[in-house]
């Protein structure tokens, strides 16, 4: 199932099914255990169509972008992809010419068990950077899981590609259309080295309406900016970050208006709920914030601001100290709004609606506000609106906060 | 004395005084406790010329500069003042009307204390953010040090202004120059909120030397620029940031162009040792990494590379994990360089001149390499160096590590 949050509205007209990204007909999947990752954990995925796909795949913007990024994008075919090979463990980021052609072999292999062109099959990777893939592991691990692919594979695909993800981050929707039933389904990984232009992820969505590619480009590309670009962990883009969505047109219903917007509707509400997954799940995190920037001069001011504020580690760790420190928030915001001529802004702040914070002002806490906002700062998930007062600039970003097991993770995890 | 560092050279012709900013003749000082503080522990400091001074003062750039910031700026005489009044344990800032009329109050009992006009005197103000300053403290608090200004009292006045400082940040200098001795002093504090356009800190600069104010002006402009304005801690400008600099001639000595050259290396030696000293003493931090960074198109590029190596939280855990995890510093300026064109960065990374990254791949370690890493990632101060190999863009910034202290300190440091 999907994960739930407070901050998601699931589409009255979908119905959650199981299998994830196996959910819509005509893909099969599978995951197995190559020894990359240790303990026998499933660490190499493969995902494929039996109908060729409209697709489409948004990369990382990291100019260190890893070899199998590097390669799916300059020589794949990426309007018309078909299967994806995933490892994890390795992110084959910094590998040099070794990882191009490691990254390649990959592709090769899996292309050939799968009785398909190169060109038609992506291939992304996640875990350490600058180490070089264990190919002879990776190799016969490759053989193995193209043979056991099948239609029920969705959840062992799933598994396969998470890193340190506590939580499994995948779903599927069943979607009534007037034209009938179509299929979504998705499958992510990603917990720390989040940011905008993707967070460090993996996500790979399927579904068997018959669609337009640029139909299912513009509503890949919607569902992506309002999901995976809307959410911080720690203000870090990775190497590796890659959504890979195929519709391939399955279950024979071409939808017509309605359909559609379901479908982008549904696809929102699935990237969405594993995007706040990830925050959650973000590296240590006890918390997710939900933030609101209004009032500023313009989209890009606010957005700035946002950013600004779901960075600071000062605010960040207040968060993780249940303190409701708005001096560090109204510090980072006059931080990106400040310079020679600033003026002092008369922001209003606050939490899950209670006001501290007015005209830029202390605000008088009413009788009881003291133990609400006490209350409100134990929450898992709190809102918090930041209203500048000068224009109708707004954004919106979820962060995570900043906690002991972050730098205990951080500082462990190891090359 | 000024605390040292291997970042640091100390200028042979200068002799290191004690006293700090009493050590120029012409000074006086004093530092109390008003209870602001718990413990008794001194904050709140007065300094004052008995001459009339040239002035140079540097404020914070944050939109939401603190109320004592806003009331020197507007209504101070910037290029004469006199004497500064700091008090330590709260900020005064995101305060409003109360705030500027408590810092107009703090001013006005000071300059009738020490029979100065309001204008000549600067307040300044580090601590808690948002709460009201508690004036029936802070104002027997002044009568009673301007009372107990003296030549020695520099040492107390640096210790009133201390917040989470673990060190003492002081020193003084006694140069030889072709027309006589002059002495210069410097009193700072900060440890978090540590970035650029000055760090969360104060700095107070004493000098005896009768300089013409443009020449004051450039000389503490550059100091600034390539000391408090290369170090960062957590990439958070504070609304409080404040360094003032007073000469008051009262050496007696007009010093020459070589003259002027050593107060100018005697000054920005003492800002960056000072500067140095707050890295080092950054919230929770066990290393100072110096990171150079070259090989840029331009300086801005050299600029931005350094500023996001030096703030992302997973190289800055790394550091803190004694790993040479070079992956998330390639990852980090990757980031910066990143965008729809950009092209694999060829980069060469070394630690302490130790190479592990040549031409963006990972370089082949010889014998005993490994070993040397090692013990190079246990030392306290690190040089990281970071060769993009596409232009001459070049920059310098020192950080701190991202440590389990950290965020203790910054969870449990309340509103």
């Amino acid at each position: 199932m999907l994960p739930l949050s407070r901050f998601l509205t699931l589409p009255s007209f979908a119905r959650q099914s199981e299998r994830s990204v196996t959910a819509p007909q005509g893909f099969a999947a599978a995951g197995a255990a190559t020894g990359v990752k240790k303990r026998g954990k499933l660490d190499l995925g493969i995902l494929v169509s039996r109908e060729p796909c409209v697709s489409a795949v948004t990369f990382t913007q990291n100019a260190a972008a890893a070899a199998p990024v590097r390669l799916t994008r300059e020589t794949g075919q990426c309007g018309a992809l078909r299967a994806v090979v995933v490892n994890a463990g390795n992110a084959n980021a910094c590998t040099g010419k070794q990882g191009l052609a490691d990254a390649a072999r990959m592709r090769l292999l899996t292309a050939q068990q799968l009785r398909l062109p190169v060109e038609l099959v992506a291939v992304a990777s996640t875990g350490v950077i600058g180490v070089p893939l264990p190919m002879e592991r990776i190799e016969p691990g490759i053989v193995g899981t193209a043979r056991a692919v099948r239609p029920g594979g969705g959840e062992h695909f799933a598994q396969a590609i998470r890193t340190t993800d506590r939580t499994p981050k995948r779903g599927a929707f069943e979607i009534e259309t007037s034209e009938g039933v179509v299929r979504l389904g998705v499958a992510a990984k990603g917990c720390g080295m989040i940011s905008p232009n993707m967070a460090t992820m993996l996500c790979f969505v399927t579904c068997d309406a018959l669609l337009k590619p640029d139909v299912w480009t513009v509503m890949v590309k919607d569902a992506v900016d309002a999901s995976f670009n809307r959410v911080t962990v720690d203000g870090q883009e990775s190497t590796n970050d890659m959504v890979l969505a195929l519709a391939n047109g399955a279950a024979g219903v071409v939808p017509g208006e309605q359909g559609l917007e379901r479908i982008a509707e549904s696809l929102r509400a699935a990237l969405l709920s594993l995007a706040l997954a990830m925050v959650a799940d973000g590296e240590g995190a006890t918390k997710t914030v939900k933030l609101s920037v209004s009032g500023a001069r313009d989209a890009e001011e606010a957005e700035h601001v946002a950013r600004a504020v779901a960075d600071s580690p000062l605010v960040k760790t207040a968060f993780y100290g249940r303190d409701a420190n708005w001096g560090r928030i109204v510090q980072a915001a006059g931080q990106v709004l400040g310079g020679p001529d600033a003026v002092a802004p008369t922001l209003d702040v606050a939490y899950d609606g209670l006001n501290v914070v007015g005209g830029g002002q202390p605000a008088v806490l009413g009788e009881g506000a003291q133990e609400r906002l006490a209350d409100i700062m134990t929450l898992p998930e709190i809102e918090l609106t930041l209203d500048l007062k000068t224009g109708e600039g707004a954004s919106t970003v979820y962060f995570s906060d900043l906690t002991h097991d972050y730098v205990t993770l951080n500082a462990e995890y190891s090359t």
